[in-house]
């Protein structure tokens, strides 16, 4: 797939088959969020990959409402972001930085035909905790997203475009 | 190009050709950018589209030393939020969806055989200050980052990688 095919074709994929996701597929998708550009090359970010249909329903109950396709998924991974790799100056990088690897491991997924949804976590405080507390995690790791994962059901794949290109987003020289 | 090499094989690229991006590869970078999700669908994003070489010299004046690619750009993009498309429970949203345009925009660019580098400019407060300024910004609209572009110079056509896997990064089922 060409990468602006999978730019343009991806789409929120909320229903998913039990088909497993193999562990290459897995390696892939981590290797992709590992490999986007960040600040100073910092690389603020720890992967927390979770396959248990159990523990998907407790981050699904702490992430709110629009968290519900984790309970289907057959992967989820929590993307934390780590403070001990933050850059002094300004730590709030982090959050892009971890975004990105996000974008990256979306845009895999796509290209492997493995469906995905992003479940915003960061920066709605409760979602934050309820995460850290399922997981106990150190004071310096802070959740940022949870992205859910499954091969797509068939009502999934022809979802229409909720995007597209909007002409008064763009300024041309001067505001 | 396949996306998986797009994400593995993108470098940060810093010195260009004066070769000109034309109005088509400019308009794909953008729909790119338009095409990522975002926080409840609500695309919070702005484009400042800028190729006047005094004013990218301006924008690097106001971003800092690693801005210095800028000046040699043949485009530099200010990616923005747009606070008025912000979702009112959690306004801070903005910085990821911006994010995700960005990277999007990057990977756009490297399969149009585009170089391009991520220049930081949000959360440091001098360099969102200097943008503004530059640009008389209304107060709703806030500079995320600078994206540089150009065709790259062959010095830059073998950067290598400043990622890779890393397995201290991963954790399975609990932290």
């Amino acid at each position: 797939m060409n990468t602006l095919e999978a730019i343009f074709n991806r789409r929120s994929v909320r229903k998913f088959t039990q088909e497993a996701i193999g562990n290459e597929a897995l390696h892939t998708i981590l290797r992709a969020g590992m490999s986007g550009p960040s600040a100073i090359n910092s690389r603020p970010w720890r992967f927390l990959v979770v396959k248990d249909p159990a523990t998907l329903q407790k981050m699904a109950d702490g992430n709110g409402s629009t968290a519900e396709p984790l309970r289907q998924a057959v992967l989820g991974i929590l993307v934390l972001g780590d403070l001990e790799r933050a850059i002094e100056r300004a730590p709030e990088f982090w959050v892009i930085d971890a975004s990105i690897a996000c974008q990256n491991m979306l845009l895999a997924a796509t290209e492997l035909g493995i469906g995905s949804v992003w479940l915003g976590t960061w920066p709605v405080k409760e979602k934050v905790e309820a995460q850290r507390r399922l997981f106990s995690l150190p004071e310096t790791v802070v959740p940022h997203s949870i992205l859910a994962f499954g091969y797509p059901e068939a009502s999934q794949k022809q979802l229409p475009s909720k995007g597209g290109y909007e002409e008064d987003r763009v300024r041309f020289e001067k505001w």
